[in-house]
């Protein structure tokens, strides 16, 4: 069955993976692979790996295809790896927080399954993503001030190579809390966007679920005091769970796609984790702050129902805003900035938006410094499309400027390689292609894309 | 000047300097470099790295020798490039909580810069090593299992290469909280031990220091007692900021040198930080937990003389554990499995210690699943230092067994080689060996380290 797949073109089966999953609705064209393969297991990966490293043939891992940043388009064409049907989840260890999952496993899928434990993954990206995939672009999301990014939650990794080795980038079955043994070659994997290997399998930190949760939305007089809000609680220490940003158009969004009744103003929105007890003094907290930045109302709830319909709506955002224009599509900005510049450069990319005549929206995982503009755009008009492009780049290098990064979780892909070039530099380049080149020597493995 | 001292082998010099700095009181043997050079800045730096790339003369950074894994051992000859000089403390941005340091500025040095700011830099390894070589080592220490090691608070690293050019591993000056931007270059950096380049200024990750805290003591009637509240401590989501264990032997040796009174038991040092209200429900969590594990007294203190004094005496375990025998060398072990395993693990090498007829303590950063025995031994007689050797590679295996690491924090060095193979594979070594051997092509860096 194997060989059956490998080598035989099969164009429309890729397109229609593409079709059904890919989110990529990015200004990236869509570029179907040669071929698609479903792997069951590492060795099959292997062995075709090998085969394709034999007859130098492109390979592009494949998600769930919920990547913006174009990472599985298949530029060269090749073999794209649909590693959907490896979808075990292995090795759980309540008593040591640690769980090892196959790429077919999305992070809702584990978070059922860790249901009945304590236990939680708390990366969100707020798609239902793999989270091998998730591994491979660095991701985090709302949690993400909290918790941490993939990059402290995964603690091993088995990647297939593009000759088809086998590498457990901290050992087999290792799954200690720290090491100081040799390079990070966990580190390095995670956010390599499917350049250096497969990852077949990762293992991953869990945290416990929190005692008590609680919800608050609280809505500001500008974009300048909701940021500037967000900047003092972070820095006054409230262990804050979440701390999302939308701006009005987004609010208005969200109200009409998800039925909710905010006030259409900036807004933010918060969860706070601990015990009971813990938990009114980091919203006492949080409340101060809130209305010494002009929020005349912060409201909250210990009602999961009302928790849920909440971060239900913030993490359909990116729907909310393609229906600001039905029929147009999606692109989503995401730089990072040191907190401290995070209003300034809002306020100028909201001014931006305007001067441009682009419709978009604006929310972000302010409490990292991490914000997008999520822009809906008609890419048969040339000139629209010309201008989100410029608007994109503009507001990269505008973080750039404020020693900020060009992408703070959705990765480079194929449209940030111009910015990564800025914001790392000549030396840094090389650097990543002299690794690039002799892990994966013919470049075969996810080619075009990052560098 | 620089070329006075650069290509006069000055092995008198370098012997200075690791009498005067070299804690390294392992089984290494000293070996000290043909030269020692004190550059000034990045640019003599890399002037220095180019000219011994030309001349084929490697390099051994130093930082301030207090690495315990002969790191700094010239075993190949060479020139020491001691960084002290270099010792300036740059970009303090309180609002970001961020700080660039050179490698002179040791931890306690920083902390006392920051006194005034509100922030502090939490990894501590008790020794006041400087900031790069802490990097330069993947080094945590005491608050690790609440504040992170060195690799989750290093921002940004500015690094010379072998052949003189300077990277910028998060790219020129940035010092955003996360990224996605292209390989994790600064993950790669941290941890390598001088064999990858040379860091010339490591930007750094400050947090706030917390409204109040809070010193405990606690005794167990057993190793086991104490390892077992330790687990059930960290399970139940007390973020503890510290827990240290010390055996029954160090709790006396630290009694003798210190001057304190404590019970002669298995016994539990642990510090916790937050609000004043946080604090309490903290200590009682903690409390019932002792008590459950069979510990009849929880002694706490909020006086910060007495926490001092706790605190001195943890960090003083070496020295403490070197004066039970007198004139004898000391050698520490460093393995870290999942945190279920601690107990096991650590009931055995207390065992194997007896067993062996060595003499030595047991301390440990237990909330990570992280221990150091301290043995001292006579380093003149053959058949003791043999069975030191034997008792360490036995110590590493049983942890690799365990899933664990050969090394939590202080690195691979010489002496940990046979065992990083043994823990990552030949997959990954070769991974590890294709890394240096492309940024490293002339095997100048550090040689005979880690690979
Ligand atoms: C509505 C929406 C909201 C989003 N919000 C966020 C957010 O808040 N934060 C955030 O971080 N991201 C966000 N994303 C982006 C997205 O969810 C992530 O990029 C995700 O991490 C990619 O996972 P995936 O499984 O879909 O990977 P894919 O899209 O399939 O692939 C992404 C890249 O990773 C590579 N890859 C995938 N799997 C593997 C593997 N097993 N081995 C090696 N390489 C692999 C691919 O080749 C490609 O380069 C959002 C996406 C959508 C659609
Ligand atoms: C009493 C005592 C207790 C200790 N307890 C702990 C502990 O609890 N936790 C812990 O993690 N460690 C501990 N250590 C070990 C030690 O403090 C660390 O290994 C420290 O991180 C090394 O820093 P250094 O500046 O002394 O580096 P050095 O000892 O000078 O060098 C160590 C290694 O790093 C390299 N290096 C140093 N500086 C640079 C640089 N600027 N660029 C590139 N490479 C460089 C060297 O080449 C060498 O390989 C302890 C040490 C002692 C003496």
């Amino acid at each position: 069955m194997l060989k059956a797949v490998v080598g035989e073109p099969n164009v429309s089966t890729a397109a229609v993976v593409l079709e059904q999953h890919g989110h990529d609705e990015s200004m990236h064209r869509c570029s179907p692979p040669d071929a698609v393969v479903w792997p069951q297991s590492v060795e099959q990966v292997s062995r075709l790996a090998a085969l394709c490293y034999d007859h130098r043939i492109p390979i592009i891992p494949f998600g769930t295809g919920t990547g913006l940043e174009g990472g599985v388009n298949a530029i060269r064409g090749g073999i794209c790896f649909n590693l959907t049907h490896m979808d075990r989840i292995l090795d759980l260890n309540v008593d040591d927080f640690s769980v090892t999952v196959e790429p077919g496993v999305t992070r809702k899928a584990l978070n059922s399954y860790l249901r009945d434990t304590g236990l939680w993954f708390p990366v969100d990206p707020g798609a239902d993503a793999s989270l091998c995939g998730m591994a491979a672009t660095g991701a985090s999301g709302t949690n993400a001030v909290r918790y941490g990014t993939m990059v402290e939650n995964v603690v091993n990794l088995e990647v297939v190579l593009a000759n088809g080795q086998i590498l457990h980038t901290s050992g087999q079955g290792r799954r200690f809390r720290k090491s100081s043994a040799g390079y990070n070659l966990t580190g390095l994997f995670v956010g390599s966007e499917g350049t250096l290997g497969l990852i077949t399998t990762a293992t991953l930190r869990l945290h416990g679920i929190p005692e008590a949760t609680v919800g608050a939305v609280c809505a500001f007089p500008s974009i300048q005091t909701a940021v500037d809000c967000t900047v003092q609680i972070i820095q006054s220490g409230v262990p804050v769970a979440r701390i999302e940003f939308l701006d009005e158009v987004m609010i208005d969004a969200c109200n009409k796609y998800s039925g909710l009744t905010n006030a259409v103003a900036p807004t933010l929105f918060l969860e706070f984790h601990g015990s009971q007890q813990g938990l009114e003094e980091q919203l006492r907290r949080t409340e101060e702050i809130t209305q010494q930045n002009g929020s005349s109302h912060f409201v909250w709830s210990e009602e999961l129902e009302e928790q849920n319909r909440l971060w239900a709506a913030r993490h359909n955002a990116w729907y909310a805003t393609l229906a600001l224009r039905p029929g147009c599509k999606g692109y989503s900005t995401d730089v990072c900035v040191p907190i401290s510049r995070l209003p300034e450069i809002m306020v100028q990319a909201k001014e931006d938006m305007k001067t441009s005549g682009l419709t978009g929206t604006i929310v972000g995982h302010v409490g990292d410094g991490n914000f997008h503009c999520i822009l809906v755009f008609n890419s048969e008009d040339a000139d629209e499309s010309r201008r989100v492009e410029e608007f994109v780049k503009q507001l990269g290098r505008n973080a750039l400027a404020m020693r900020g990064t060009c992408t703070g979780e959705h990765g480079i892909g194929l449209g940030k390689r111009q910015l990564l070039k800025e914001e790392i530099g000549p030396v840094g380049m090389e650097t990543m292609r002299q690794i690039k080149s002799v892990l994966d020597p013919k470049n075969l493995m996810n080619p075009g894309k990052v560098l």
